[in-house]
């Protein structure tokens, strides 16, 4: 329920820029990781301190910057003030609960997305904010906790071959925004599996916590859909954008991730569907088996109380019941009996009852 | 239901500009409350009448007028006029089920917002009518009753750090707004608790009361929805409007309670999804009870009516049943009525009822 | 049914311009009331003919002219032709099935209305056809019987104070539309009230009388929406009218209708929502009751089967039942029956049957 | 079905342009009509060949070609060819399953549009395609069959009254057209007496069949939907037009036509409303029903059971039960059953079962 | 599933632009086919590699390079370089889950579609991905597999009749595109066939089954959505094309493909209404055999329960029961029970159950 409610009252009634970390800790302390490149240099270093960072802001190739662990806010407070960001977009950054966003503040490009991981085994859907500031020269990408998830970029920087070398910081940030929509596909191919497992399962055995499951996933969609719908929004935004930041060639690298983004909208969608189509099932499925219940309960019934009713007739203790007497009485009856049951039987078979 | 039909039947008819105060009264009296600050200086009181504010009114310095108490037509007309406003705008304000509006008189902003309470203990979210009138110099803010929501703001201004004190009448309106749209997030909480405790009763114990609530509960959101979707609407006109009024560094500002806005509109459209969708649990959850039940009668009958039919046959008073006679004839009888009885269970057995 | 194909086919074929009355005839005879004003002067007469409101025609001041009967289409034509007006507009205002609508014709503005009546005690909502035709001195409203809606209007007028006397005709327009809009309001109220009896009936006692009710509503409804969805538009199309009719100094008041037109459509909405979420309690209420019926079937016969299998048995015939014979027989079968219906009982009161 | 899928697949696979017969032929021979008419002057002709209409092509006065009968390709390319049209415009005339349109080939304007027939007694809805083609002094008309549905239009041409025989061929397209859609009130009459008829039926009678009807009468209006969609963009294509063969004159009859076709929209939409609500009142009504059911049976064996358990237990053969030797016995049990029943009854009764 | 997560995982992580075939293999080897016309001359020949298609790079006639699998992604490495294409197209050539799409790369037009084909018998839709290549003397198509959809292009290209000889590379891609969307008529033509054959049974005998096979084609229909709703914006956007590849006579061509691309989404659409109204249909179905089957339990147990009751008085052991000794006793008793019976059976006809 948590993660529908986004920002937390914890923050409430604070002034705008104080700096709250909204979310949960996820990682033990806040690392540094430096690669610095162009086409012919790459450097990689892991530094301790905002200070250590600084001495790449000016230079003239491209440096990323990888912040890992958000809790700490004075460090996170300190990287504003050194990059000269501006306070409410720090704000943004510890606050996790963030929508995906993309805003531009003329000297630098500021992108807030959602990553979706999902937690083998069990398929519950974790998410984590990762946020990316994009200058001319540097692009500090800042994650809740240590992951590898752009471990792709990394070597194809260190591969050197690929564009991304001769490019810039609008290369290497388009780059780690495709990694991160790369992602949604893995993730809904687990939502798929578990989708056709549903789906097996609701024509057999239609319990309430197949429902409940169904639900859960239903529920689970929405957070996702809220992930992704304002993806399209920021990349068209880039598109669009006439930032110096983003220049000409990048475009058809952009409106290709923006072709994924599509995609992947379109598959949430899709589950969406199925899912509610699902609910539809699962209840028809119900009705069904209902009426197999009815129909046994009232062909039992049906057959044998005409029969109850005959035996209990001479079961009667009149005096006079003349048939009492008659010798063949009995078997008779007997075959009175099971010309009924014959007939019912018939009957029932062709109504298709049976 | 009164709140759904906004608008009093009592106003219809009369001029418009005539002051006519629809709602309840929620306050004894009115009470004015003015903090007037620069920079550098600090200055609270709480005067007594219209003409007391009016000193303000061309002081250079920011003066928040806070004004509680909307019953009293007479000291609102007086302010109307001291304060040079449209009529139509006083009407508005004195008419507390309006909807969420901007309006730009040139002079001054005109902001009708929705303030929601939840009170604690039985989760009946309560609404005020909170007008903001911002002029170059003053903000007027008008609520039914006393209250302490702005509080926050009150204590920025008393600590005098942070940027409210170095900001004009539009910083102020702005952390005004911010501080409604940060309270709907409280309230959010306890719908979203609310509705986690519907959700567990459903599945367990789905009755008529419930689906009440769960109705109740929808309502409200209803009622909810058409208080924060204008301010959507609101807060994008502020951001585009070309009023003096609103200087370009406050901006950024506005953008970040937009945003917060999309969250709250984001998180309402959620809320309403999920009570749609434990509508459809709560009716499955009354077909699975209604399976269950139907297969415990079905288990009994089917059992129990072709075994009572066997003893009502030997219940029947034929001279000749030679099976009368037959010492063995009881016993035998009990084998073959606990077979039929053992068959039927496994039978209901493999068909996964029992 | 009537009321949804709003034109009648007896018009079908006939060429464009031809007036034909199309409604039923609510008024006996064609009255005009004219009420001729200015700041200082104030005139009113009821006339017999067309000619005799001609004399105002071209007078400086504001003349408001008021037909009440439109069954007479000579008359109304002689009105077109004396007024010069466009013929087209004359089958609008005869054909009182049009769909609200606002047209410039240059010289004048013609609007056309719907007003909704409810005629008391039995929540029948019934509507009226209102015309106004709008020229630089002369408002003309058409209505289709006498009626005193407008009557607040004529009061305000007569009394001389208020801003109608010192305006003009596009003034008087306006006033004469909230009027209409205010009245929606009214009306809404008795639909409001009609919808929460029914909603407390609904979950008591749920017949196909109320669901017929619901429906009848939920119908209703949707006339009324086909009513007031157009009148945004028109109200639109005032406020970004080029028309010379319409002064800037109108804008406030028109914007403040619009946002009661807004108010209209939000309730109405709402009511549309409420209704369709009554038939999900409608049905759910039926399975509910479905359940308890079932329930005590179950009981019942889960509950007696059995005892009476039993007391089948013993009633059988067998020469050798030793259990027949036995002095304790009887008292020891009464009290495993007892025990049984007890255990029964007890498991039914667990599983929360009872 | 056939109807849904437009465009048949033998017409797939031929070239563009290529005149192929799609739909049923409905008319025996091609036959054309011409009314040739200005002013002062109407000449009334039925000529043979395409040939013969030529003769009318480049004629001052205004010229209307009727032809019904599409069948003939031959025909049709000739006319083609004579009045010099574009190929695809051709085959659109022709293939009588197209979407309703206009077309502006700059010196011709093409429009194709649907008319509905409801077949007297079966409630069916049959439709025929009709194109249109405007010249400057030439209106061409295509009908699938000959029939009567132009008729006013030609009364009023003849009568000479009327603005029609002052107009050009903008103002003959424009009748046409009104024609048409003044035809679809007709149709919509019958409809709405058959929603009509079935809302009775489907409270009393809920019946399989029942539910059929509302299927079919819910795709028929699925179909309409479809026929008249189009007319709107077709009609505001036509307001919009920069055409030099619109006069601006004929503006006001195309913003009538458009009410009308709003109107039209509008009442299929109902429609279609009523219809989804009559499916859930049918589902309702069959829930109703089954409770009813269920209620008779639940209260017949809830009374007997345990009459017939207590039948049961003396009919037992006990050697010892002491009550069988009372005197009294019978006549008190009978008391018992008769309490027992009458206390059942009774509480049904507080139940409101009964 | 797979189709609905349409961009593989295995993709994800790798540099953009890297040719990863992504689908099945549905081609044994790749083939090059190419028909190079102009309006007097026609070659045909099918060549072995890339190098040989080169000749035909900047022929002036127009020329057609079909290519048959997409599988070895060096062969169509090649061709990208040849043809100097953007590395992105051609990943997404290879990529064959690709969104239908247009991209105008100045110098090029790039396209990509899906066929649809319905393997005959089962019903079951297969997709293709087709790409189109259009520079302004060459088309290049790229298929998955061989196939003879393209063949009546083919044919129209060897007679040297109609158009397409004498037009350039933007008539050839239209009839291509044509060709495609007609193919969507012959799909729809059996997937209509298949609804119906459902819509029969569905009334008859709702089985799980029936439910499965509409879930399944509903499904089939939310993917073939996804194939044409693209489709619309790929036309219109050729249509709103400032390139210099299409010419302004191919236009009408074009708006005729986008009349039949609005066709096939309306039967679509209307499909997926059929569909869904079809569930309706069956759960009602369903509602309609369980009423029938609790009327015969009701009939069966309300007239024997009584009847039954009766007979177990009779069968009562008491001593003194004056009706056991009177000797009409018996057959009095049996007139009673046919009159309960009879009446019975009166009161279910009455009640329309019989």
């Amino acid at each position: 329920m948590r993660k529908f409610i986004k920002r937390s009252s914890k923050k409430a009634g604070s002034a705008p820029g104080t700096l709250v970390f909204v979310g949960e800790k996820k990682a033990e302390k806040v690392t540094f990781t430096i690669i610095d490149y162009d086409a012919d240099n790459l450097q990689e270093t892991e530094v301790a301190s905002v200070d250590e960072c600084l001495a790449y802001r000016d230079k003239k190739s491209v440096t990323w910057i990888n912040i890992s662990g958000l809790h700490d806010v004075v460090i996170i407070e300190k990287l504003g003030e050194k990059f000269n960001l501006h306070p409410l977009l720090m704000e943004d950054i510890v606050n996790t609960e963030q929508r995906p966003k993309l805003e531009d503040y003329d000297d630098y490009l500021f992108v807030i997305l959602k990553m979706l991981y999902s937690v083998e085994g069990n398929h519950v859907i974790q998410h984590e904010q990762i946020s990316l500031i994009v200058t001319p020269s540097v692009v500090i990408s800042l994650q809740e906790k240590e992951g590898d998830v752009f471990d792709p970029v990394r070597q194809r920087i260190r591969k050197g071959k690929g564009r991304i070398r001769k490019n810039g910081t609008d290369y290497l940030a388009y780059a780690l925004i495709d990694t991160v929509v790369d992602h949604y596909f893995k993730v809904f191919e687990e939502i798929g599996e578990k989708i056709e497992e549903l789906q097996e399962q609701v024509l057999e055995k239609p319990s309430p916590e197949l429902l409940q499951s169904i639900q859960n996933l239903k529920r689970e969609m929405i957070f996702i859909r809220k992930s992704i719908w304002p993806l399209r929004e920021i990349i068209s935004g880039l598109l669009r954008s006439e930032s110096a930041l983003i220049k000409e060639d990048i475009l058809p690298y952009l409106r290709d991730v923006y072709d994924h983004t599509i995609q992947v909208i379109d598959t949430a969608e899709t589950f969406r569907d199925m899912l509610s189509g699902m609910l539809d099932i699962y209840l028809s499925s119900l009705s069904n088996k209902m009426n197999e219940v009815m129909k046994v309960l009232t062909i039992m019934a049906t057959i044998f109380i005409p029969l109850t009713f005959i035996a209990g007739i001479y079961g009667m203790n009149f005096e006079f019941m003349p048939e009492l007497k008659w010798h063949w009485s009995y078997p008779v009856l007997w075959i009175i009996l099971i010309t009924i049951f014959v007939a019912m039987v018939f009957w029932f078979r062709r109504k298709k009852w049976l």
